[in-house]
């Protein structure tokens, strides 16, 4: 038994490992996966962009990166998030290896072991697993379908023996609870922040996965309004818009803020791939990344479509759900008494997988809800794999009587 | 002025943002960088491989890979290794963002503020900051020809509080100090070890990169001997045997130690570029990789001869240092009083550029000790280069009088 550091200590089993493992056994229909559809990714435009890649940039892509990201990359990066209408002029750019990273740099930074960092429960397990390894006492609030409620906040914050350091937030199609911040409760919860020292970490992974025209309105990142009296560290990815492959996230923050994450950054890996970031440039510089996005919310929202068909067909009644209008996820509510845990292993039996929501839930507790993604199954599956889940809850339920 | 953790807040400078920017200076000679040569890239052979991918590779090349890394990756490289003699069987590979962030993990896993790390002195930049990150207390003991004294080792450990959790050392072709350990200090320092609860992480990024047949014998890396009375947690790199902008590196070591690493690595990036790993699996699985290996040699070995000969013609009898049997780097040792940090701007005056010493001095202070690298810069400009620094400390010198 070796002495292991105290932050490492803890870290027992592996969950995000088991969730990788379900949302990938090809035998069943899985809802588990967090990942895009395999069938999706922009091949053609990659391929074409590699081989005719300039000889010299080529080797460029062969080469360490400066820390801060491939220059040019960041320079078209800055231009694709001005055009959503974020301050790339008083803020700046890293890019990260995944925006998982983003947020680890973000943790480090400001995280001593015992700091309390406020999330949304349910929230993100990634970021759950960073803010845990950094030994953070972790505090949460319930999303509801327009966002977290104020009162709520107010309420917690009071109940806290100091301020939490870090307020970690995903507004946009949020994982996995589905829904999208009001603009309302944007405007509120920017009120809130105004000259408090709290720090909120905008996580953007989904933004670009709107499925209405009324909703593209209301994702607008809340860092666009660049509050001097707030801090707000806005962190996105290439994962979800070209692939998880490339292993390419970002952060924009203030220039003292971005100061202390280079220097994180270069004692966690040096640089991110400069091998994908070259190909990432190019997809953004030419354009390339508009059609393709197009393409991926037309695809996306017809499984969103095909699912909630088949959830109003099949689901019984007291399961309760609200319809995402982009992302990749649909979240259940079920009766308290009901234990996602135990309906899984009859899913799995019958062909379907889904993740429990505990999983998801930062206290490790709260059972009675699941995650269902529509991203990555054949489009045909859908009603078959929805079935299945619905029937697996009614067999579950019809003993639980 | 915000309130930063206890870790970041000493984090001031960025010694290695400068480095870099010297390093890549397009209008001086430069033997600053640590970078392998833009032009012995391995272009073609990963033209083909990508060209050639089949097209359900290529869509699992944009997804995320598990956390251990590529599953074809990790098994042609661990018949990479294992034809290098390294226990494969016994222990697990993890494949990481580059070799520093297997250092990184292995920090994580380890060291909890105040706790002790042994370094060479000097010591990889890269793992300095590493340490630094996690408020290890770092103590370091002399490199010499043959690598560390173990008389010096052993008054040192007399000397400390407690025991050091880590000692990090880089037994082939050093960097900055160019030395590689003899089979005799690497047989001591392992019966050494026996026993005693110390962690060796044994940095193996260069030991592919030798120039003649009797040290091939010599650099077999320790952790072949698998000692079950020490642990050995043995790190290699694709940076300087395919290209850096793959991002891709590894760490081998027991089940026990391998369990807590995957979690870490969980929560700072999820997993390393699927992108790349498929693409330098195929460069391992076809073979691709040996006559690489053996045109590399050829060429650093022959950077290595003009370096050398050039030194013999301009160096002043002063300056010492030994010749290098593999890897990138000459490091020099100067009279105590000689600064080498006033050298430097000497020398980028009249068009050639180093690293100072005491960048590779894990206390930040000996300096009469300066790197130079010959892996990327013109052949034709190695002789230029180094009489313009031979130059330069002689004009420094004379003023020193």
């Amino acid at each position: 038994m070796y002495a292991f550091s105290k932050s490492v200590k803890e870290l027992r089993s592996s969950e995000i490992r088991d969730l990788m493992k379900l949302a990938t056994r090809p035998d069943i229909i899985s809802f588990a996966g967090g990942m895009p559809n395999n069938d999706l990714f922009p091949i053609e435009a990659i391929d074409e962009i590699y081989n005719n890649l300039d000889p010299k940039l080529k080797k460029t892509a062969f080469q360490y990166a400066p820390t801060q990201g491939y220059p040019r990359l960041v320079k078209s990066l800055r231009k694709f998030l001005k055009d959503k209408g974020l301050p790339v002029k008083n803020n700046k750019l890293l890019i990260t290896t995944g925006s998982l990273q983003a947020i680890n740099i973000l943790t480090k930074e400001f995280i001593d072991p015992g700091d309390i960092v406020l999330t949304e429960s349910p929230s993100f397990i990634g970021a759950i697993s960073v803010f845990k390894s950094y030994q953070a006492r972790m505090e949460s609030i319930p999303v509801f379908e327009d966002g977290i409620d104020l009162g709520i906040l107010r309420k917690k914050l009071e109940s806290l023996p100091t301020l939490p350091k870090l307020l970690y937030i995903t507004p946009n199609f949020h994982n996995p609870a589905g829904i999208t911040y009001s603009s309302k409760k944007r405007k509120e919860l920017l009120e809130f922040l105004a000259n408090k020292d709290i720090i909120m970490i905008e996580d953007d992974a989904y933004g670009d996965l709107y499925f209405d025209e009324e909703i593209k309105d209301i994702v607008r990142p809340m860092k666009c309004d660049d509050p001097d009296d707030a801090t707000i560290c806005y962190t996105g990815s290439f994962s979800k818009i070209l692939g998880p492959g490339f292993r390419l996230g970002w952060l924009l923050v203030n220039q003292e803020v971005y100061e202390k994450c280079e220097l994180i950054k270069q004692a966690m890996d040096a640089c991110s791939p400069n091998f994908t970031q070259v190909l990432a440039n190019e997809f953004l510089e030419q354009g390339k990344i508009y059609p393709y996005l197009d393409m991926l919310r037309a695809n996306y929202r017809k499984r969103r479509d095909l699912m909630n068909e088949a959830l109003l067909k099949y689901m019984p009644n007291y399961v309760k759900w609200n319809v995402p209008r982009g992302g990749f996820y649909f979240w259940f509510e079920m009766p308290p008494k009901f234990n996602a845990s135990e309906i899984m292993p009859i899913a799995i039996e019958k062909g379907a997988v889904f993740v429990s929501g505990k999983t998801f839930d930062p206290a490790g507790v709260k059972n009675n809800n699941f995650r269902m993604s529509f991203s990555n199954m054949g489009m045909d599956q859908i009603d078959k794999g929805v079935k299945i889940i619905a029937k697996s809850i009614l067999e579950y339920e019809s003993k639980l009587k």
